[in-house]
């Protein structure tokens, strides 16, 4: 009889990992053809996104008194007001200590899943090509795609909010989604709550996971199997990897060999705890109704000076499908992000300078984050000494890694970051780092992934692309 | 030249650890002398502990218009009101989906700490004789005492609020809080925020840690350096150790020498996340004045019913200090609770049947319990279908190991539970248990509280209840 008691960790699954990230073609589409596929997925199905007035939302309205933007189901999210209030602040993405904003209340826990298979050896990965509404219109590079701007990206297999899969009428919209929520129809690999982005979500957090299928999957529409290595070119590509799949792809484990780190893990854990205690940091809802420094129009709802974010509205309609079109809000940040780790080694093993991060919205007031995620503008007018830490040394250097990724296109408009991996050196980043900053290894985040709340969404993104990097980049 | 990188885990100190386990003396009281020691700590500071009427609470008052409890200067804490609502429940400590109840509000990190250090190649642990108000008075055991009855329990080496620690003119006042506050005073073992009784407080978390000092360490009146063998004795005794003490204890890591169990780690931390998601809790602060179901009299509020619990005030008054004394509110349960772990070896491997649990104040909807963690008479109202699954059975049991532990005296008035370990069988409690439950391993649970929330406060001390049988129970 087979014994009930298992080894607690899966030792193969690390250098199985490291073989699909070593294949650089696979079982679906060439690396080389990939633009002309997803163009080609494009062409099927077009979309038109327009902006509209908030009296044009269909079944959203400013709810009175408190000005909050809903749906009138009381489905998918609103658009409330927050105040961030921090003791000996700040620390926040605002050289402030005591700020009003808007937020999105969305406290439903969704589903972001990649579900995987062995195909000759290899795992690959069934990634989806997407239409999000925010997504800024990309040209794709081949000339056999006609050059038609598509909003498509690659997005995880399943992307679904509890309503979504929940609700036995709307459950066959989601495909494959039974691999993630009927237990035992694969393999676990991982499974984690993570954060959304705390400037813009009240606590939102979905469910990373990846899954492996041990049987036959039928391969739908819109629908590819990609190794890890050719997931890890597209990370080079702007643009072409969407936000859900970089933080999915960020919590796959990687194997450790050196097991070294210039802070021991019982250090680091010690070091976030202390973050988290330092930072009093209280965040409370408010109506966004007179929501001070900021002013509601026709088609915004922007701060007075022009900075951060607005709030605005869309209408999208599907060329060839039978949903005719739906209408919803946005954030709009007012400007590209900059968004970097800085990058050393030491004794030959490679580290990248974390950040606490202070967020309105975190569920627990500290996650690490990117060394440097800012977006410039919104500091433009500071005297040098207000301005964020390594944000000029980052903006001047060559990177090792650049590309531009969009954030979640279902929320946001237009809203882009340059990720960048950037080497540096005692001079401009020291080995005994500034307060609120710690080096620490890729394996290690990769440790802190495993548990939601450590690294935020952005820095799930870089250690992405670090990984990316790693394996096809240098 | 040293390397600058270390290993990342301290391989050696679970063998230390394993090491002062073994100790069944030390190099401080001897543990037949430990009765008597405390008692004679108790003689050296007495204290009286009387109910007030709310009315002549010094500070504190019901404030317009919410009713809420609060104390004139905004510090301490405060009671107010929280409506709990549960799509799809009860899964909470009642059996309703949707309940009223006071709550405490007490939004600051504290430290819990306990100071280590080697005597002879054997780790000490610095545990502090103290009074908390709500402690029931115990007359300790041997002749040598006299009988008296006192409130003092073994504490950490520190328990300190922020504000304690943080106030530059108060931070004399905190014994040893230099050596969790100032880095590179010790070794740190072990840090995490853990979460408080998720029932009566409100996203309440402390910081816990065990710092190692590597120099001299003063030893001062009210403190007694013991090992873990002497700790692992005395918590086999009723009210000696306290919450504090036990919940810093939790944290210390085991070795797990056959690294196997019934659920791969993946599996388990797959399972924890299914259920955050499953459980759709909405927790709101609402006034205290008219809460649903609850009443306000002179001396107290109690609900209707007489069920869970009391809100109280108290006056406490010191023999022989400069403190005069103060007046506060306590929260006080309706009875004792029973707290009990069944557990099982699987293959030669013991398993503890966790229990994910929502309560209404937790950070993050659920966190594992024990197996029950009930107040018996809440539910004897109830038909037998209702009863809470596994109570029954574990009051009728003969425990592998059993004591009465009382929680927080600082905010909980007489609030005892009765912390069992109780043997089963198929029968009783199967390999494949019902939904919302699994077998996990001892090793398990202590690389899960390296991190924050994942295991509440009962089950904290469960887990060092564990511990202490497993090294000096059985």
């Amino acid at each position: 009889m087979p014994s009930l008691i298992q080894p607690r960790e899966d030792t193969g699954l690390a250098a199985r990992l490291a073989r699909s990230a070593a294949a650089t073609e696979g079982a679906g589409p060439a690396t080389a053809d990939f633009a002309s596929w997803l163009a080609g997925r494009g062409r099927a199905s077009t979309f038109r996104v327009d902006r509209i007035p908030f009296a044009e939302l269909d079944g959203w309205s400013f709810e009175e008194p408190t000005g909050n933007l809903v749906h009138r189901s009381g489905r998918f999210f609103t658009v409330e007001g927050l105040r961030v209030t921090e003791e000996e602040g700040p620390y926040g993405d605002g050289p402030y200590a005591d700020w009003h904003q808007p937020i999105i209340k969305q406290p439903e826990v969704g589903i972001l899943g990649i579900l995987a298979k062995e195909f000759d050896g290899v795992l690959h990965f069934l990634m989806q090509a997407k239409m999000e509404p925010g997504n800024r219109p990309q040209v794709l590079g081949s000339a056999r795609t006609g050059g038609t701007p598509t909003l498509l990206q690659l997005s995880p297999t399943v992307q679904a909010t509890r309503s979504n899969y929940t609700k036995a009428h709307q459950g066959a919209d989601v495909k494959y989604i039974e691999y993630f929520i009927e237990p035992g129809r694969g393999r676990v690999i991982t499974d984690a709550l993570q954060s959304e982005h705390g400037s813009w979500f009240f606590r939102k957090s979905n469910r990373n996971m990846v899954v492996e299928a041990l049987e036959e999957v039928p391969l739908l529409d819109d629908f590819c199997w990609l190794t890890l290595g050719q997931i890890a070119q597209l990370l080079h590509r702007d643009n072409v990897v969407n936000m859900d799949s970089r933080t999915v792809l960020s919590t796959l484990p990687h194997a450790d060999p050196t097991a070294g780190a210039l802070l021991p893990d019982t250090r680091l854990l010690s070091w976030i705890t202390g973050e988290r205690s330092r930072h009093d940091v209280r965040a409370e809802r408010v109506p966004l109704a007179g929501l001070p420094g900021w002013k509601r129009g026709e088609d915004t709802i922007e701060h007075q000076d022009g900075r951060y974010f607005k709030v605005v509205a869309v209408r999208v309609q599907a060329g060839n499908r039978e949903v005719t079109g739906w209408t919803q809000p946005l954030f709009e940040p007012v400007g590209q992000g900059v968004t970097a780790f800085l990058t050393r080694e030491f004794d030959g093993v490679r580290h990248v300078l974390v950040h606490a991060r202070v967020e309105g919205g975190f569920l627990d007031t500290v996650e690490l984050g990117p060394t440097v995620q800012y977006t410039p503008g919104n500091y433009a007018h500071l005297p040098a000494a207000q301005r964020p830490l390594f944000l000029d040394a980052v903006l001047a250097a060559t990177p090792l890694y650049e590309a531009v990724h969009s954030e979640e296109g279902g929320r946001f408009l237009n809203a882009e970051s340059r990720y960048l991996l950037v080497e540096a050196d005692e001079r401009l980043a020291p080995l005994d780092p500034p307060p609120g900053y710690a080096w620490v290894t890729p394996a290690q985040l990769s440790s802190l992934v495993r548990h939601g709340h450590y690294l935020n969404v952005q820095g799930r993104t870089l250690l992405a692309c670090l990984n990316a990097w790693t394996v096809s980049g240098r």
